[in-house]
C-alpha cells in the first residue's frame, strides 16, 4: 500500500480524488489538508463520502508531508500549486499536480497566457504532460506528473488521430466546448447561482482561451506540425460532462468515412478508457453516458460537401478531465494496472 | 379584429401561437384544428392555457376554413403543409406556415435536401422569407409567409451582420448550435424521454444537416455572394432556447473590435427585437435571458491571434425560432406594430 | 398613470416586479433603488430588462421618494422595510411591502417567532394581509398592503377552502411544500451553488418555520376557529415554482368527492387567478404548468380507507407568490382591474 | 464464481443490475434476456455499458435458463414475474424477483390492491420481503427474494425505528415522497417527455397508492401493531434519487430529539448502508448525497409545538431503491459481504 496525501482536500477535485482513492486497492490516503476546513471531518464538506475515511482534514505541514506520504495529490489552485512542488520533489516524493503550473514545456507561454515569469523552467522538462493515451511510455517511473484539466483533454483527445493523419488544416481548428457546472469548482459566485446558471448556454473565455497553450502544444507533438487552434467553451445545463466538438477543414476529399473510422480505432487500439463510437442509436458521443467514469467517447461528423469535419469527445470533466485521469496517469507511473481504483462503469441514467 | 385560424394546434408550435394570439389585441383565434383532439378542450393538451380559450380544437374542414377565418397559421409538419397553401390562398386566405415547405426559391434545392420534387415552384417565388430583420418591406402585404425554425433563424441572425461586411472566408462557416428540448416537438421517442434527455450534450443531424440550404439561401441574399456553411446542431439541457456559435475565419487582420460593433450595430439599427450584447457580468448573449420573449441577442467574440470570430445568437426557439417570429412576420405583413402581442419582457430566472 | 417606485429593485422580487410593471398600463416607474447598484443601468443586473427602462438605480432618498412617486412597492428583506414603511405613509404614499414585517395582526407572534420587538403595533392593525382571494373588500382603498410570499400563499390557498368548511381536523395540519431556487433569493450561497443545488430534494426550516404564524392567522381568519399548521419546506430541482401538499385528516366520512370539488368551486368562485384542477391527462396541479403567470392551480386528492385529504396548490413563487400578488393586491386597492399588467398565460413547455 | 441471469434486461433495473453485477467478484453474468432486443448487443440500449459485457441479449428459454444459471434476478413487470417464478424455484434456481408480485403475505391484499387473485399463495410465504435492514436473518439462504421497489423502500426504512418505539399515532401517517424521473422506466410516454418532465413537480397516484399495502405489511411486522399509512408521492425534476418525508404525530410529548436520535441509532446499529444524518451544513437527508450508491440517509425533523416529526430517508431508486438492494440482498442470501458489488461512494457533485 502506498501512502499517499490530497493537498487541497475540500473542492471538487480534492473530493473526487477520495471519492476515487477510497476504491483503490494499492494506496491508503493518510493525509488530506484543507487551510479553511482543518481539524474538521471530511464529510462536512464532501457529504457522500459520510463513513468512507475516519480521519480529518489537517492543516498542510511541511513535517507532516513527509512523514505520512510516498505521492501527492496537488488539487490547488493555478501559481500556488508551484510553491510546492519543488521541494516535494527533493523530499523524494512523488507529485500528481493538477494545476496548470507545470504543463507547459516552454517557460515562455507561461509569460505570454499566464503572465507569469516561471520560476522553475528546468522542472517544466521534468514534468510529464498526464494523458496515459499521449504519454504511456513517459508516464512510467514519471516522479511529476502535469495533469490536464477537462477543456484540455476533450479537445486534444478529440483532436489527436486527426491531427497525426495531417488530413487537416492545421491553422484552423476550432475545439467548440460544452461543459457542466461543476468545471467551475466549488465556490459559489454570481454565475454559479443555481436561479443564473441552471437552463444557461453561456459562452466565456470565448476571445484567447489560455488553454489553448497547452493544447496546440499536445497536438504539435503528435502532428509534428505547427498548429493553430481556437478554444470557445460554453457553459451548459449539466453538473457533470464534457463534450469537445473539434471543427476542422479537410485538406483533401479523398477520404472516406471508413477511413476516418480506421484512423481513430488504430490511434487508440489497446486503449483502456477509450471507446469509439459510431452508431445507429446513438450515432455520437455523449458524456452523458461516461457520466462517474473516467471513459472517452470518440465519434466524428463529416460534411463533404463543405469539406468540414467535426471530432466529438465526451468525458466525465471530473474524472477523465480530473481526479480520473490523474489516478490513471499515477496508476501507470507506478506500474498498476491502469484502471486500478477506476473500474467503474458509468452511471445510467443519470 | 382579424379572425385567424390555428392549424394543427396540438403541439408546441401550436401552443405557443395560441398563447401568442390570446394576448394579441388585433386578432380573435376562431378555429383552432387538431386531428387527434377534434371535439376536446384546449387545456386538456395546453393545461397552461386553461381559461383562456371557449372554443375546442376542430377536424380542419375546408368550408369551415373559409368561413371562419382570414388568416391561417399552419403548424403542420413538412410535406404536409404543401398540401394546403394553395388552396388556402385561392381562396383568398392569408397563410403564415410554419413548416420548410415554401421556404426556399429554387425547386431544384428541395430534391437535394429534401429529396421532394416541390408541386408549386411558381409559389416559391411569391412566399416571403418570414424573418423581418431581413425581408421588412416584401413582408408588408405578403399573402404567403414561410416562417423559419430555430436553428436557421438563429444562425442567419448571427452570421447576417458580418457576412454583409464581406470580412469573411464565405466558404468556412460552420454554425455550432445548441438546443433545448422543445425543439424537437411534443411527441415523445426515446431520446426525448426524460432519463435519456436531461443531462445530455448530444450531436444530432451532423452531417449535412439540411437547414443549411435555407440558411445558405438568406446569406448569399444578404452578401451578395456565394456562401457555404455547415449546421452542427446539438441537443443540451434546457426547454427552451437555442444558441447559435457561428465560427468563422477573418480575410484581414485590419478590423478591431469596436468596428465589428459597429457594423453589427448598423446592420440591427431600429431592428425591435434584436439587442446586441457586450458587456462586464454578461460578455454574451445567453438564451436565458430571452426566454420567454421574441428578442434575439447578438453578440461576438474574435482571437485575432488566429484569425477566427465567432459570433452569438441567443433566441428562444418557439419564439423567435417559431411562433413569436410569425406573429413579428404577420404584424408586419398587415401593418400593425411590430410588437403587437410580444411586448413580454423575458422571464428571468427562469 | 400612478407613478411608482420599486424600493429594493436588484433582487429577484425586485427584478419581477420591475417586469411586470414595465407591462403594466396604468402605472410609469419613475424611481428605482438598490443601495449595491446606484448609478448603474437596470439591465446590468437585469439582463432580461435590457431595452425596457431608461432610468438608472438610484441610492434611495426620502426627498426624491416623495417627489417621484405616489406609491410604492418594498422589495426589502424582513426588518428592514419596518423601517421605512411608517414615514411613507406619513409623507401620504401607498406602500405594498413585500417583506414579512406588517403580516401579522398580533405583536406578540413578532416576539415569539421572530425575537423581535415590534415597533409599530398599531400599524399591523392597519395592514392589510394581501391575498385578494381572501381580503379583496378590505384591500380597497388599502394604504399599507402586507404582501405574502410563496410557501403562505400556495399553504392558504390549498387549506383555505376546506378549513372554512369545518371538516378537517384543524389541529392536524401539515403543509409538504416543494419549492424551486428562485425562493432563495439573488445572493450565491453554498446551498444554492449549482453543482450542489441542482437535483436537490432538500428539507430545510422543517422544525418551526415560521411563516407557520401567518398562516395560522389566516386560515384561523376563514374558519373562525383555532388552526394549528406545521409548514415543512423541501428545495426541489426548478427554479420557479412552488407546490404545496397540504395534507388534513378528515373529521368525518360522509362526503364525497363532488362535495369536496362543489366546495372548492364555490370558495373560489369569480376569482380570477384560481383555477381548480380535475382532469384525466393532468389530474392534479402543478406549478409548471402556471410558470410566468399569477395563477394558482387547485387540486385534492382523497383517500378515504384512512380520512386523508391532501390539499394541492401550485403556484409560481415569484408572481402568485411573490411580485405578481403584489401587483394584482396593489390593482385591488386602486380599482383597476384585477388582472392589469397581469394577462399574461403561463408559459410552456418551460 | 455464480453464475447468474438477468431477465429483463432492457429496462432501467435491468441496465442497473448489469452495471452492479459487472463490478461484482462472486458472480458472472451467463445469460441476458429481453424480447425486444434479443440478438443484439447490450450496449444498443445501454450506451454506459459498451465493454462490459461480450454477450447480447438472449430470448428467454427454458431449456437455457437451467444450463446458464444458478441464479435468476428478475426485472420484470408485475404479474409477469409469477408465472416465471415457481418454475424457476422448481429448476432450483434461486430467484431474486424485484416485481410486486411476491411481496405481500396475505394473499387477500393482491386481491384488494392489485385485483388479481394470486395464483400461488404458499409461495406468498416462502418468499421473503428483500429488505436487509429487516429480515437480515430470514434472507440467510433465502431461495425466493421479494425485492422492494423505491417508495416502499424509502418509507419502510424512515418510518421502522420510530414505529418500532410505539410513540406514534399509527393511524395517521403520511408517506410524502418525491422521486426523480427514472422511478418510471425506460418507457417514454406523454408524461416522460422531457420538455414536460423537467422542471415538473407532479403528485401521481395519490389516493391510495397500492405500495401502501406492503409498507403497512412491514411496519405492522416492525411495530406488533397495526398501522395505517398513506402514500402520496410527488415526481420532481431529477433523473435518479427519492426522498420520502413521512409525517407523523406523537402520541406523548414526553421525548426530546435527543431520544429520538438514539432510537434512530439504535434500530439501524451496524447495518452497513444506513447514514443517519443530523448536522450544521446538511442537517436532513438529501438524495443528492446517495446517488450511485446503495446508502440510505435517515434524518428527521420534530416540531413540538404541533406534535409533529417528520422522518426522512434519501435513497438512489435504481440503488437501495431497485438493483442495488436486490444484490444486497442477494450477498446476504449466499453469505458474501453484504456490500459486495457495492462498494462504490455516491457520485458528487451529481
Amino acid at each position: 500500500m502506498i501512502r499517499v496525501a490530497v493537498i487541497g482536500g475540500s473542492g471538487y477535485t480534492g473530493g473526487e480524488l477520495l471519492r476515487l482513492l477510497a476504491m483503490h486497492n494499492k494506496v491508503e490516503v493518510t493525509y488530506i489538508t484543507s487551510r479553511e476546513y482543518a481539524g474538521k471531518p471530511i464529510s462536512i464538506i464532501h457529504p457522500n463520502l459520510r463513513g468512507f475515511y475516519n480521519i480529518n482534514f489537517s492543516q498542510f505541514s511541511w513535517d507532516k508531508i513527509g512523514e505520512k506520504a510516498e505521492a501527492v495529490f496537488l488539487a490547488l489552485p493555478h501559481k500556488v500549486s508551484v510553491d510546492y512542488v519543488p521541494k516535494l520533489l527533493e523530499m523524494g516524493l512523488q507529485v500528481v499536480d493538477l494545476s496548470a503550473d507545470f504543463r507547459l514545456k516552454n517557460p515562455e507561454l507561461y509569460k505570454l497566457w499566464y503572465e507569469f515569469d516561471h520560476p522553475y523552467p528546468d522542472l517544466l522538462k521534468k514534468a510529464v504532460y498526464g494523458i496515459p493515451e499521449i504519454h504511456y511510455e513517459e508516464l512510467k517511473g514519471a516522479k511529476l506528473i502535469a495533469s490536464p484539466g477537462c477543456n484540455s483533454t476533450a479537445t486534444i483527445l478529440a483532436a489527436a488521430p486527426l491531427v497525426y493523419s495531417n488530413i487537416l488544416d492545421n491553422y484552423r481548428l476550432i475545439s467548440d466546448v460544452k461543459v457542466g457546472s461543476s468545471e467551475g469548482g466549488a465556490k459559489p459566485s454570481e454565475g454559479s447561482h443555481h436561479p443564473e446558471r441552471q437552463n444557461a448556454i453561456r459562452p466565456y473565455e470565448a476571445e484567447g482561451h489560455r488553454h489553448a497553450a497547452e493544447v496546440e502544444q499536445e497536438l504539435q507533438y503528435i502532428s509534428k506540425k505547427e498548429v493553430k487552434i481556437s478554444l470557445v467553451p460554453h457553459a451548459v445545463s449539466t453538473i457533470r460532462g464534457a463534450l469537445a466538438s473539434v471543427h476542422g477543414w479537410l485538406i483533401s476529399d479523398d477520404l472516406n468515412e471508413i477511413e476516418f473510422w480506421k484512423k481513430i480505432i488504430e490511434f487508440y487500439r489497446g486503449r483502456k478508457f477509450v471507446r469509439v463510437i459510431r452508431g445507429n442509436i446513438h450515432p455520437y458521443p455523449d458524456p452523458k453516458y461516461v457520466i462517474g467514469s473516467n471513459f472517452v467517447d470518440i465519434g466524428f461528423a463529416v460534411e463533404k460537401r463543405v469539406g468540414r469535419i467535426t471530432m466529438f469527445s465526451a468525458i466525465d470533466n471530473l474524472m477523465k478531465g480530473a481526479a480520473g485521469q490523474a489516478v490513471q496517469a499515477f496508476n501507470v507511473s507506478r506500474g498498476f494496472e491502469e484502471d486500478e481504483g477506476l473500474r467503474i462503469p458509468p452511471l445510467r441514467p443519470a
